[in-house]
């Protein structure tokens, strides 16, 4: 049982908290139940060490059993020693030290069907929100997500929180500018479809079959004009009551559903 | 201009962050100008004073002539006083005391349309959720939302942050007990749609013509048997990833997106 929460190898998990030492290292803390679930059951080629205090392996027996079975390095620890290494006030107990997942542009883009959906988040800088849509993405069935450069580090504790494990469900790549993500997109024949509230398709009107991707701007201004008119159409969600606007993870989700249900009605 | 931090009526503002000093006044505070904006725009009536300071009035002099158009009081207060009054981290200058604005259940009842849409939030706890689902039912044209007893209070300063000005924007009722909602709807006319991942209708299948509400359950645990079973039907958003759920604010959007997109093709 590590007891000691000083102790160097609880300081190098800590220091995950930061992204500088994220991307030197290329790991990431996941923190909580169902982020380690996550990781363990769909990459545990990516987890380097499961930690996790007696109270929370007697409450996830099924997760620590699963990390066992899949060979992975799982230490007893006090529950100081796992608030010391975390960045959230109530880690629940469990995290686990990973490799970052994501892959080149090229290889996110590899496998492709033909109805592929996909959601490019650009600018996007609320980690709650980059999570959020993420989560939705994987909801929706997206093939999927890009993360341009200038967008929030997807390893962010509170973006990894907010995926709830769908982080770990589907092909993600982060950091390609933003006109390489739309012309990689456009050579494989994937229709650019830009959400923003200065669209003037609204969205039970844009055609939404066949290969699309949904490309989503900063929560405060939107997509520049210049990626507007990079994308095939510009798609507003139509807002019926009074209210200003939908916030990003909202609208997101909801162009993401609906391309789904028109997909599957196609299918 | 009001610079004392500490004098009696920066502490009665104050203290409007507690709700049992909500519930004895009948006053909360609206923080930010998207707050104020609406209440000033929308239910001038229930705003009793306004308070902004020079920086904010000079940013946001629309809300502030719209206000005196009104007739409202107007204060010039130093950025100390604003920042003793509200609750959030930054209040962006400017805060309005207002009138709580809810309306018994019979009254947020009175006007509804043949394809009316309500939305139910039962025992919701997490004051964004709240919000947005709030913010997400005006986008979606809702003629009403109910909150039941046992939910976060409407008027914490969280959850009229998350509704960005759209709790101004429709008929609001709260503190009735579920049963008592179900059974004013149902005597109305509305259908009752229980959205729970537990449902056995996906949202694509279900009925969404005419009067219906969508009965939202608590974040974590959905909605009790009891209330299922006061529903004309139990409908789940479709997950079509390895997603294990959608949040309550996703899954309240889709489904009220859906009905409005519904009712919008069936006229």
């Amino acid at each position: 049982m590590l007891t000691n929460p000083r102790s160097d190898r609880v300081k190098a998990v800590r220091a995950l908290s930061r992204r500088s030492v994220r991307s030197r290292t290329g790991e990431f803390l996941a923190e909580g139940p169902q982020a380690v679930r996550e990781a363990v059951a769909f990459r545990p080629d990516l987890v380097r060490d499961v930690y996790v205090t007696p109270e929370a392996a007697q409450r996830h027996t099924a997760i620590v059993e699963a990390a066992q079975a899949a060979g992975l390095r799982v230490h007893d620890v006090s529950p100081d020693v796992l608030a010391a290494m975390c960045d959230t006030e109530s880690p629940q107990g469990i995290a686990a030290v990973c490799r970052v997942l994501d892959v080149p542009l090229h290889e996110a883009l590899a496998d492709l069907p033909p109805d592929a959906l996909v959601c490019v988040l650009t600018n996007v800088r609320d980690p709650g929100n980059a999570g959020t849509v993420i989560r939705g993405a994987d909801a929706a069935g997206a093939d999927a997500v890009l993360v341009s450069d200038a967008s929030v580090d997807v390893y962010n504790s509170k973006v990894v929180r907010s995926t709830v494990g769908s982080l770990w469900h589907l092909p993600l790549s982060v950091g390609a500018p933003v006109p390489e993500i739309l012309a990689a997109l456009r050579e494989r024949g994937v229709r650019l479809l830009a959400a923003d509230g200065a669209g003037t398709t609204l969205l039970h009107d844009a055609d939404l079959s066949g290969a699309h991707a949904w490309v989503m701007g900063n929560e405060a201004w939107g997509l520049p004009q210049e990626v507007r008119d990079a994308c095939d159409d510009v798609v507003r969600v139509p807002i019926h009551g009074h209210a200003e606007s939908l916030n990003l993870a909202m609208a997101a989700t909801i162009c993401l559903y609906t391309s789904a249900e028109a997909h599957r009605s196609a299918r």
